[in-house]
């Protein structure tokens, strides 16, 4: 590459597009859908179910502990499909890189999307690259769409909690945020707190593989597990309770929380996720869970209540109970 | 709607998050797929043939004679899909947004979007929503990306031409770039030129109606005709020749093209399509199109030879030749 440096005319769909695309995209993504280089990869796809989802990254900084926001961006789409039960297979990529970005944090960052591609078992197989004049955007946001295939039998969605199923979580809350965070006051070091950004599909499959009857599956990002639990509470029509000595927290994030004034129930997670399952399946998911990489810590943090429908409410440690609402305002900007 | 801008905190992931999702884009994009606001859309797809592709939009001014950021982003995704002969079924929406955008703005483009969404007769069922600080985007940035599916017996790409097949266009050059420029400029009004942006899956399924034996489709997008064309050169190793004087060009796209010093052959278009099809079909295929909207002024541009592969000449009205070569460097940044 003769650039050591992201032109303006890197975007224009010319010759520079072209070699952008031939020097340091395919390279990392290379597969046979990709490097045809048509205007959309073809793919083939059995069955008639199919998962589509999209998430944008714009986390600030682009490197932190434990990932950068190339990871993110494949774990991301992975997650949401895998919360539907599918199996994702092939991922779109999109860049909007300003101006005068260096070549090599580029391939850096392409080189990590494509290391969480493989451990995922997906391709990145259509791409986009747009490049924008200095102050124009923040040095590199990502767009990432996917595409899975959901087998017969299988309905997840955060419309099915029914009073009586448990909640559970894979382990650790509030890495991801507080990572982001410590890496923004230069503290990332001293902290010890890294993302927990992982691609949770095999986790999920493995769970599927206990049963089929998971009721709803969901990845806390933005807005932690308090707005993702609320979200359900409205979509299912129910009440959730959740047990406050039960929630896994690392004892350097709720450091790090209470100095920085954050709730880690609101803190974002980024290899995480919620399943409301049945009682009685909660304990074999749960064995099953924590002999995954990724649900080495999974706990039971409460349960599914017919009581007070949208609303979840905490039981504290210390016996009292309070109401856990959505997320109001923004608690950290541009975590993901 | 409560706020007349958007604000971080709508892209919290929390209550305004939610809000907007449900005041803003689920009013406009509304289908069964997307309402459910599941971490993913749930779709259904026969066979296993699937085109997916993506592109993201930076253009500036959002605004321009003949469309908007909305239109330009579904209308991208949907051709490109096209381009492959696929019908497009499914969208994805992915905005990042400066902070203090007009809620207003914001309106208008979802509505636009959808407007296209539904002449193109593809559903929006799943989005993202990131909010950035003031100075971190320039107003707004959208990605689209798309599935759909391709029949048997259609074998349509950038590698498929071959010596003797004919070249068609579907109508002017130049048309979106030299509006976009137009409003840059302030011009927009006297000009006269609005941009061609269009889906044109429906064009594309006309025309495979005459013929499954087409062999390359390509919108001529950021690079123009000129840098397409050398695309398919390259990918199919044969060469390609254009005739000056049958390229359809506006009289006011010409005149601008020569005010600003641009050559209409590398101007970006986004409602144009370059066909490569077997001689004894073209006539055919012309006549079909001719009847189309999208189709009216199409024109027979040019054919391929075996002569210097990878390149594209360019026969001049006055009897001479020239090497049209791909675009270098940069003419139009943010063009779309
Ligand atoms: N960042 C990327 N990673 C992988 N592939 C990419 C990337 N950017 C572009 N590509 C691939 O390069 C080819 C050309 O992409 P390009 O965006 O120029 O085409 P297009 O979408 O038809 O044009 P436009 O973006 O102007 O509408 C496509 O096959 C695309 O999948
Ligand atoms: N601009 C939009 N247009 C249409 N639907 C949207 C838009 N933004 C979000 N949605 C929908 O709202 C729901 C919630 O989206 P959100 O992005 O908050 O979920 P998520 O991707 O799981 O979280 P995160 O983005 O934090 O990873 C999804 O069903 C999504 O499809
Ligand atoms: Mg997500
Ligand atoms: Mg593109
Ligand atoms: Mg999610
Ligand atoms: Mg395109
Ligand atoms: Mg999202
Ligand atoms: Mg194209």
């Amino acid at each position: 590459m003769k650039y050591d440096k992201v032109l303006l005319a890197h975007g224009s769909g010319g010759k520079l597009s072209h070699d952008l695309v031939r020097e340091v995209f395919l390279p990392a993504f290379g597969n046979k859908a990709l490097n045809r280089l048509d205007d959309r990869a073809e793919v083939s796809v059995p069955g008639t179910r199919l998962a589509f989802s999209t998430d944008s990254f714009v986390v600030n900084p682009i490197f932190f502990a434990g990932g950068d926001i190339g990871k993110l961006a494949v774990c991301g789409t992975v997650n949401d499909l895998a919360m539907g039960g599918a199996q994702p297979l092939y991922l779109s990529v999109g860049f909007i890189i300003e101006e005068g970005l260096e070549m090599d944090i580029l391939k850096k960052i392409v080189a990590s999307m494509q290391a969480a591609a493989r451990e995922a078992g997906v391709d990145i197989v259509t791409g986009d690259t747009k490049v924008v004049e200095k102050g124009s955007a923040d040095k590199l946001f990502i767009n990432t769409a996917g595409i899975g295939i959901v087998e017969e039998g299988i309905h997840i969605s955060g419309h099915n909690a029914k009073p009586g199923d448990k909640v559970i979580i894979n382990g650790f809350i509030g890495d991801h945020g507080m990572a982001v965070m410590a890496e923004r006051q230069g503290l990332s070091f001293q902290s010890g707190i890294a993302s927990d950004c992982a691609p949770l599909n095999k986790l999920v499959a493995k769970m599927l593989e206990v049963t089929r009857d998971i009721r709803v599956l969901r990845d806390p990002t933005r807005g932690g597990v308090a707005t993702t639990l609320n979200e359900i509470a409205g979509q299912s029509s129910v009440g959730i309770v959740l047990h406050e000595k039960e929630l896994p927290i690392r004892d350097e994030v709720m450091a790090a929380c209470e100095f920085l004034g954050f709730d880690p129930l609101y803190v974002a997670n980024e290899g995480k996720l919620l399943a409301i399952v049945p009682a009685e399946k909660a304990e074999d998911i749960l064995a099953v869970m924590q002999g995954e990489k990724y649900g080495e810590n999974a706990a039971i943090i409460g349960e599914v209540v017919s009581d007070h429908p949208g609303k979840v409410v905490l039981k504290t440690a210390v016996g009292g109970r309070r109401i856990v609402d959505m997320l109001v305002g923004e608690q950290l900007p541009r975590i993901c």
